[in-house]
């Protein structure tokens, strides 16, 4: 299947069956395609916490829109980014890199000095719409991947953020949550969503061409 | 090919061939993937304009990081966000919803009253943050469609917003530039990034679990 039947395919689920289980195997592919997602200067500036356990998706349940997602889907993804840069979290991933690839240490430091010269003189609120927007392209391939194994996924925003950074203990990670990812198998009598036409913005309205 | 073998496939370009064009058929498909994508109350609060003119490419690489790009691959996208939520523009989105759907006009009304609700009377500026946001979504679909297709790509943040906003006109459109995909074939002799090893965060920093 390509991914243009795959994203055709899914829909964002408003019903789980409580009784089935993605597989190890298939989580560890979603969580590989948020891995793989490219960042602003390579920085990965988030983390993926995987919540399986029930009496945290009950605490979680209560700043949710849809607590019966929370509480019924298999596996619960939260995407929470760096609550900002540091020189320590540039240089630890960009060491990381040049050891990889058996360079010496600081190969890249001209770019490092300069990306640190923009995020570290930033308001932390700043620092934070930047990481922030970074985990919205791995969680756009994580539900593809989701689709891809013909897992039904609900990615969503609309939640108590400092509630969910609460349960978690965010803080003491320096990250803050942006969004969650459902993941599961639909309970097609209960979503409604399943058998309506899926709608986007004409082609010739979303798309502006400069021959 | 599967998701994470295009994901493994790709790379961020760092030089094109500016001999090789990709063909029509593949333009669309990539861009299919980008209207695709799910965004936070199914507002697609976005465009993407597609750049081949080598007059305003050659105006755009002007504020670009990586100008040689800008003029040497096949095709440009910009990724460029509502400036801000407007009733009319809401309205217009769950219109064609209900429309396409065959349902009545405001069968969605508690909830687009809703975000309504939420949305004007922010700032601009928060308005934007939050459609921005979105456009990452897609740009990550559109890069994992090229990568199906076997077509280099490169998403890039750092460039002139302003200039680029203003060589294209999105103010009078409501918009405002995000960030930039280019499209092509890769110059494998000037590609320098192409064999160095993808290194990403190891999966057990990159994931934590609540069992």
């Amino acid at each position: 299947m390509s991914l243009l039947e795959d994203l055709q395919w899914r829909h964002a689920t408003k019903a789980y069956d409580p009784t089935k289980k993605i597989s190890e195997a298939h989580l560890d592919q979603i969580l590989e395609a948020a891995r793989l997602a490219p960042t602003s200067s390579g920085l990965q500036p988030f983390k993926v916490l995987v919540i399986e356990n029930a009496e945290i998706r009950n605490k979680l349940a209560e700043g949710a829109l849809n607590p019966e997602c929370m509480r019924e889907c298999s596996h619960v993804l939260v995407f929470a980014a760096w609550d900002r840069y540091t020189a320590e979290r540039i240089d630890q991933v960009y060491d990381r890199t040049t050891d990889e690839r058996e360079l010496p240490r600081g190969r890249f430091s001209s770019y490092t000095d300069k990306i640190k010269g923009i995020y570290l003189p930033q308001e932390e609120e700043l620092n934070f719409a930047h990481t922030a927007r970074q985990t919205y392209l791995a969680l756009g391939l994580a539900l593809a991947q989701a689709a891809e194994l013909r897992i039904d996924s609900t990615p969503a925003e609309g939640f108590d953020n400092q509630h969910v950074d609460e349960v978690l203990g965010l803080k003491d990670l320096g990250l803050k949550s942006v969004s969650l990812l459902y993941l599961g198998y639909r309970d097609p009598e209960r979503d409604w969503l399943a058998a309506m036409k899926k709608v986007r913005t004409p082609k010739d309205e979303f798309i502006v061409t400069f021959k």
